[in-house]
């Protein structure tokens, strides 16, 4: 045990994620467990993870190098401290500062969706520049620029979601209407879609092929926010790649092939789309990978 | 004469601006001449002004170190290729290879706006990230991250006058409908407003003021698309600066102060919004600066 370690966690409303990077980019150790909200909750939960990968990788546990963390919510980079992470009950928290003298490693937080973006570029081996799409619980990008995340000026770049541009004019609980959000998004399934239950990704597709108008209309209302992300993203940053993750991208198949058929229908009706190659662009997430667990350890660098 | 001196130009459909630029990226020399469309009137035009900024620096015409050239259409910054510049009726012309042909000094050529995004955050001393907003014939973005100009896998970084999110709908010649561009740009006044005529930029108060109920509604439209587009990047890329340039900001104080005024009535209703400072980020371009020329100048050497 000589070379350097570094943690990345991942914690979402529902699980927390953990991987450990070794010097090459290669993960080393994995483990995932569900969130327990709140401070202590929190906290208990990433010093236990820290003690589970020290003991996949053989060390102690304060022989990581860093550990980066991918969290939802308002962040401030350099106080290490988030804000307003209401689903895993956090109003206000020196996560860094915390976590860092339970464990004796130096910590830093990172946007969710920016991590991701960092994870999938590295992951799937993606050269020039990358956004990430995520089609979670809410609707948000991250950018990685040849290499370099971009966060912007108050750490708000990629939130697109909140772009009050669909032509439905839902309210938003942000204030606006017709945000991206309130049409592509898990939370737009749960407060527009009546049948949509706790879990309404998995549940979409079989409620369309059993005929339930309201499903098939909140389909596609999510391939059109999803397709409009995608146009949005390629003529503001134009990327190379626009990868596609979160929840929503398990619906699989019929989602992907809808958003391409969107994407496709806008670009041949217009000779300035249609070279731009906006369906080729998109790439899929696997369901399985720990993108912004590896992201935000590799975050902790840059 | 020691010194490097380089050139930059900022073709138009209009006009074409040009500058000497010193080592210290002081402007040394300064012309300004109306444009002649076509190939040879281009070149022409070019060679002319290489002669005079010489004459205005006492050197000869091949003693300047780069010609960087900002100019419309489909750029390819690599072979130097001007495409579908048709305002200034070029339809495809190698411009770099046939410009340093006739005057012995390499030449690059940028997208224009992208050159005044470089130029505005050089003149302004603006520091971070800064986006340009175009509000002229065309409605177009450039953005500098952090001194690095970003122009995107295919050159359409920042082309978000095509972005069809506006709600009137209206038919854009990209094929799309309800493209920003149909709202806030010179062409959309000159399609949508009755009264336009040849420079509607200028008459558009006036008409207001007598009463012109279509010019009133241009207006409207025309802030509500400038404004729309200040939220979408910060949104996006969250520069610390968005400067508005472009002939339609000549109409001044009474955009700027209905820009601003649209900005704070959405961050008012939504919480998300306020804290970004949408109206506080937005500075407008000084009426005679060559921001593109600049730019053009200082890009040849990025």
């Amino acid at each position: 045990m000589t070379a350097t370690m570094r943690i990345g966690m991942d914690i979402g409303g529902t699980k927390v994620e953990a991987i450990a990077l070794d010097d090459d980019g290669n993960i080393a150790g994995h483990t995932r467990t569900v969130t327990v909200p709140g401070t202590d909750g929190i906290l208990n939960t990433a010093e236990g993870i820290v003690a589970e990968l020290a003991r996949q990788t053989g060390r102690a546990p304060g022989d990581f190098a860093s550990i980066g963390i991918g969290i939802p919510g308002q962040i401030d980079r350099a106080e290490g401290l988030v804000r307003h992470a209401y689903n895993i009950g956090i109003e206000s928290l020196p996560l860094a500062q915390l976590l860092s003298e339970r464990v004796g490693i130096p910590v830093t937080v990172d946007n969710d969706v920016t991590a991701a973006a960092i994870g999938a570029a590295h992951l799937m081996g993606l050269d020039g520049s990358v956004a990430y799409l995520n089609l979670g619980t809410g609707l948000a990008a991250g950018f990685v620029i040849d290499g370099h995340p971009l966060r912007g000026a108050q750490d708000v770049a990629g939130e697109i979601g909140h772009l009050a541009i669909d032509h439905l004019g839902r309210p938003c609980p942000c204030g606006q209407f017709g945000c991206l959000e309130t049409v592509a998004s898990g939370s737009a399934l749960k407060r527009f879609w009546p049948g949509a239950g706790e879990h309404p990704g998995p549940s979409l597709l079989p409620a369309i092929a059993a005929g339930d108008a309201e499903a098939q209309a909140a389909f596609d209302n999510l391939v059109r926010g999803a397709a409009n992300s995608v146009r949005l993203i390629v003529l503001t940053l134009d990327p190379t790649t626009i990868v596609i993750g979160g929840g929503l991208r398990q619906i699989g198949a019929p989602l992907f092939d809808a958003i391409a058929r969107q994407l496709d229908e806008w670009s041949a009706q217009s000779p300035f789309l249609a070279p731009l190659g906006l369906s080729a662009r998109v790439q899929y997430l696997d369901n399985d990978s720990p993108a912004a667990a590896t992201g935000a350890a590799l975050a902790a660098i840059r």
